[in-house]
């Protein structure tokens, strides 16, 4: 005995949501077929929409639904001053901290062998390609402190040294094994301040 | 400064399930778009279906796209004996603790006039043809032992009673203030069998 095929569907397919476990989801399906069948019917169709319109910022690597992302595109940034991060979630944590007028470079990951994620999977190349662009003169590495992390900024930091660009970590005050999409803003932005050159 | 413009109506919309916030509805947009776009694709098709296609069925008044509901076409049931609950979830929490071969009536909510919930808006009406119609003997009243869960119960069994019919109350084993389909399999197996005729 279980609910009818479709609704048996439904509750699996919310499955696939981070976080959400088969009492959650029968939660879900029964909370919108009783009482938000609506938004139930928008999400399914911002759901395709995005899923199949949602690509990457051709200079950035953001995700973006356009060929060029907004930040990359204004005109108010400083083009010379590049900060690289993991996740595009990452970049609207230091946007929102404040105190950050450069652009992005997204790895959309992080350097990780033993999942087959090496330079090229994280747009190193394209990092490169982009720094010679745009004649940045200096990266911020805004990895997340993690093992790979650090990993992923050393080697990123090494390639850009032996072509004359000076490469700064974001300083202490993100905490060891944190993520910084969950740092509060304060924090964020005096690590930001407070970054350090990396001797090469 | 946020996400792209879809990006942010995927999250404004992920919202509209229940037990989602600001935090995980971005953190859900990200990983669809990072590692799952096929679940996201899927879960817009089944969520459209589900929408435009879940009814009720035309017996027991659950949630189900068929015309009938597979329990209410069952051969196998008792048709004499009538449990009614509250929503489709408590349907599928009775049988999953099991013991029970009789059929349900799904009343999709409860009274509450404070939220202009009456008798007609559970469908107190087609209750009261049905148990006419399969000649029921028995009614079991598994409402919420809630105050409006208990007010529904009474208010129903009262309309029973004055034709004829035994009306029941599953026993104690449900806490107060619980609800059914929070409660674990042998608790609400136990509450059936004990349950006690309300005297007219
Ligand atoms: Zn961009
Ligand atoms: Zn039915």
């Amino acid at each position: 005995m279980s609910f009818s095929p479709l609704i048996e569907q439904l509750i699996t397919s919310l499955r696939c949501l981070p976080g959400v476990g088969p009492k959650s989801a029968q939660r879900m399906a029964m909370q919108l077929l009783e009482r938000d069948r609506d938004g139930g019917r928008q999400l399914s169709e911002v759901l395709a929409a995005a899923m199949d319109g949602v690509g990457r910022c051709s200079q950035c690597r953001t995700f973006t639904e356009q060929d060029t992302c907004q930040l990359c595109l204004s005109v108010k940034r400083n083009r010379q001053l590049l900060c690289v991060v993991e996740t595009p979630a990452d970049v609207l944590a230091i946007e929102q901290a404040g105190g950050f007028n450069g652009c992005y470079f997204v790895l959309m990951g992080r350097l990780s062998p033993i999942d087959g994620v090496g330079p090229e999977q994280i747009g190193v190349d394209k990092l490169m390609a982009l720094v010679q662009e745009q004649q940045v003169t200096e990266v911020i590495m805004a990895t997340n402190p993690t093992v790979e992390g650090e990993a992923t900024a050393y080697y990123i930091a090494e390639q850009l040294q032996s072509r004359g660009v000076i490469v700064s970590r974001i300083a202490h005050g993100v905490p060891l094994g944190g993520e910084l999409e969950y740092i509060d803003g304060g924090t964020l932005a005096h690590a930001l301040a407070g970054r350090k050159v990396i001797e090469s």
